[in-house]
């Protein structure tokens, strides 16, 4: 049965597979301290031309979210966030059990706007009793988002100038970063996120790892004694050879960008073949997440041979559904969907 | 100079004081467990018609959410309340300082609409991934609102409806009970409030005592060790006397009954006052809450003669004001205010 | 029926009372920003011989540990304190439940020693691993402790000086301090302790007040929007007046001096009785507290008589037992014990 | 250079690593839904003769301990564990993060007993104020423990006794559990683990994995919605088939018995090889782990040729370091070693 139902479906891409290989009976420190986290970080600074950038390896996403906005906020802060934000939605309330408030700003297919944040601040701090409410303390945004749209460079230097103007940092989660660089149309380096952004994340887990995420803090911002918080959240690896050794794989001859170039070839080709055929999509995503509306007799029909993922009713006829593909995807499996549509 | 800027503005009711001062030297045990707290809650249960409630007294309203949705919910549980709901907005993130989501929903006049909390919880149930997401576990609503209006009978009925199909304990945040009950029109009694929330508090702070709130489990529903609860998140007085002796002055002899009525008089005579002056009214509140739409030279013409308490900005040249009246309002005050208007 | 079980017996004293019943129905404003708080504040700070402190209300002890502890803490430290003291023992969790350990180290009759202090932090700073471990980041101490013992100035100023070398603030919880400042050879003055702590409380609820503590960071070292911190721990008081309006009672005149006087006048009348009779003491406290052995025999001959508080088994056939005065002990009640002892 | 550092060192037992390879193009569902986790699980319970356990993986050791303990617990309870456990030493806080307290005791050769907990939890019951403390909700220990020593049979039927009688339950960390399992002289088993033990973990980090650990509730008694939780602490892994494929592995063929009978064959040399040359051990450990008795002027000699841990000074002449085995250490090492010795 052909799966598109997410880019986290198969283990990890051959090359890193490889490298945890090669590396296997090397005798090598623990927690972070052995040298492939510090050539991965080295790698990493590096393409983000961020020669001072602080790199921490991490397991997942919703960890990494969480230590990374409840170490950088105050405790009286909050996050804005987009209302369809995973932070608000998807991660079972991991940023509460911290401590923190999301504080969700509505959304246009997954992305916030500059002015929505703007217009929060201002309210917040224009507000007589602003003093019991929670402080706007950072502002959070994923790119690509969860509906796989992208920030313009200019989208994103407006938010970045709403955040300086009140002091918050910017967070970008990429969790499926890879996908977002290579995204069609997309003008927003590397260099750009580690400019703009206070701190982000590389994703690993849905790029072409078995797990990790890498944590860049751009401007000399690290939380204090972040070792210890990312211990203290459970978040610190023993064995931090297996995150170190992946990401220096990804970050080495262009590993990470050909994953994303990869996936984003097939997602060019799969929203072509749906357009061919004459499927509307939900939305115009240029990335590797295509959101297409499917009716329900058609979705019945696919299901025994095709597995996507319900994204949610669109009426009572229809169905929206996500196909996603990644680095594992194949031009063959491509083929064989194109001839169910 | 005037002042109705809040219902919190004057020490206690003489009667209260004059209980505190007769009971002053009295020798008497701590942590709520002195004879007053116990005749209090007798009449509590009493006023409630609900004989085996379990009371509890706190200090604050937002120390009593905090403690109430904490200990009532399951940590994977958040509560749904109205967006402009005082633990959404004015509690300076207690909630989520004590790990839970507030689900925030779409209100009206400050009220929560049964179909809006079945929506949220059918939306939530039918969620494929559901479990990577916050569990609607209670749901908030506050009688009167912070907008000063009531829910009908029978709107509180139907979201106790909603509450039972979904297994979800219903809270409703009393802490202007007194003047909820003597409403305009107000179709509620203490009685129903008991039959229909699983916990409730009866505010004491802005209804005539120093402090103070009583905390009403109706369902023999107390948590566990509520006492050792209380007291983990520091809300257990020492001297629960304080407590006890106010509230049993407030249950005795219609205190609590008298103290909305006189609020709620005054309340009508104000508004009848705004009204024939040619005052809009930007809602039309039943309780002791009245928000008036004054323009901006007016409202700068009263300031040095009257405080009331700025709520938002209504247009360019129009600001919505709140005058609140309560137990110490007087006929008097009225007067000198209808004076100036 | 005698009683002598704790300091939070009676209400509060007259003086207090009257300044309440005077001010009821003054209007003022709420959340501690009336004139009352702010004179309070004012007489505090001439008290403490500390012009630039700045003051705070609360309400009870176990909230004042939690609230000061949390926000002078960063989330990695932990707070070292006696393993008897107030925040180890006897609060539920409190601390802990805000995420902070409680580092508790050996103690002598509730005292921790300037050594033992150093010692846990020389030993946390030459451990490998101590990024895996609880950073030392505050000492609390009481004062007196929660044996009725007292620091002598020598005393105070190693700890001190141990925490100034760690650079961690010194908190002292002062819920006893009327009956420390006046304990028997006390050498300790209230400009020492704001001199070397870095921030303390002065008790209310146990030394004259019906409820009520007044926080008090010495070196402008208050933690950033400390009210909104307050609100979100539940802790701030609505009517903040009835804070204000009692400390600023208990500092005019003397009367928090002589409060303090009274109980201990009385203390030493109560130790040397218990002398007199040949009763062994459990510790030699120069404070309101005292800790007297009594066969379970006498015991259970007092106990319908005499309340007092069972503290530990001392042997098979023997008890501690504590009595304790207060503001409210008065000598007639002595001479009725004295007949019983 | 030789290392016997920890027995985190090296990546993964070749068997598992093979099967990750062999998998990895294998398309997956995500969060443990996969075949893998449900072989692994199966595997396990028949390993444990447990045929009902529930069976969860995790990524890390600390992770685990404050997932299992904050969700066993109830909000007022804490943890019970040798003043040298783990969770109480080297987690950075991270059972108090998630708002419990560990209630130390002390103990010996990093074992508890049974008696220390009957007293604790007797002296708790016993006190009058015990709802102001932190109720006894759970015993933690290791097993191995942290010193490397092992519990036998009837000290472990003991302490489960104790905590049957005060209905909380038993919590074994076994983090180690395949050197424990195979230790010397050890008389209990993994089905005695699982019977005796309300919950427990079988380590995959130290035991031949990259990463993992496997959680089993022994008694129907797994949390509810015990996934949401993981998800909650960020300890939910998208691609939990990593932890599922090792398990198996390490669950197949024996191969988990064959890594802890490796290490010990290896450590039972080991500790032969120091007696032979005179050096004492600090303690006489039955496990992978052997504590020596080095001078310092041997400690410095060794340390450009072999690496190993540096546990506490012994006297000002002598240092305990400790020698780990596993089942990457070879013979070929320990021949290296005994020349330098």
């Amino acid at each position: 049965m052909l799966c598109f139902t997410s880019d986290y479906i198969a283990g990890a891409h051959p090359e890193v597979l490889k490298r945890l290989n090669e590396t296997n009976l090397e005798t090598l420190p623990g927690y972070g301290s052995d040298r492939y986290c510090d050539s991965a970080a080295e790698k990493i600074r590096a393409a983000c031309a961020c020669p001072d950038a602080e790199v921490f390896f991490l397991v997942g996403g919703t960890q990494t979210n969480q230590i990374v906005i409840d170490t950088m906020l105050q405790p009286y802060e909050g996050v804005i966030a987009a209302s369809t934000g995973h932070v608000n939605v998807h991660e079972a309330g991991a940023i509460e059990f911290s401590g923190h408030k999301v504080l969700s700003v509505e959304s246009r297919e997954g992305k916030l706007s500059a002015d929505s944040v703007a217009k929060l601040c201002a309210g917040f701090y224009a507000d007589g009793s602003h003093e019991h409410m929670v402080f706007p303390g950072m502002v959070y945004i994923s790119f690509p988002t969860e509906y796989g749209t992208l920030y313009s460079l200019s989208e994103l230097e407006a938010i970045a100038a709403v955040c300086r103007s009140y002091e918050m940092p910017l967070y970008i989660d990429g969790a499926r970063l890879a996908y977002g660089l290579s995204g069609m149309g997309n003008d927003v380096t590397l260099p750009d996120i580690a400019r703009l952004a206070d701190v982000f994340y590389i994703g690993g887990t849905k790029c072409g790892a078995l797990c990790g995420e890498a944590v860049v803090f751009t401007k000399h911002n690290a939380p204090k004694h972040f070792t210890t918080r990312m211990k203290q959240h459970g978040g610190l690896l023993a064995k931090g050879r297996v995150l170190g050794i992946q990401f220096d794989a990804l970050f080495s001859n262009g590993l990470y960008d050909q994953i994303g170039a990869h996936a984003l070839t097939l997602a060019a080709r799969l929203k072509a073949m749906f357009a061919a055929k004459g499927y509307r999509l939900f939305i115009d995503s240029p990335t590797n997440q295509q959101f297409v509306i499917l009716s329900n007799d058609k979705l019945e029909a696919l299901s025994s041979l095709v597995a996507c993922e319900v994204w949610e009713q669109y009426d009572s006829e229809h169905t929206v559904v996500r196909f996603a593909t990644s680095w594992s995807t194949t031009a063959e499996e491509l083929c064989e969907l194109d001839k169910l549509l």
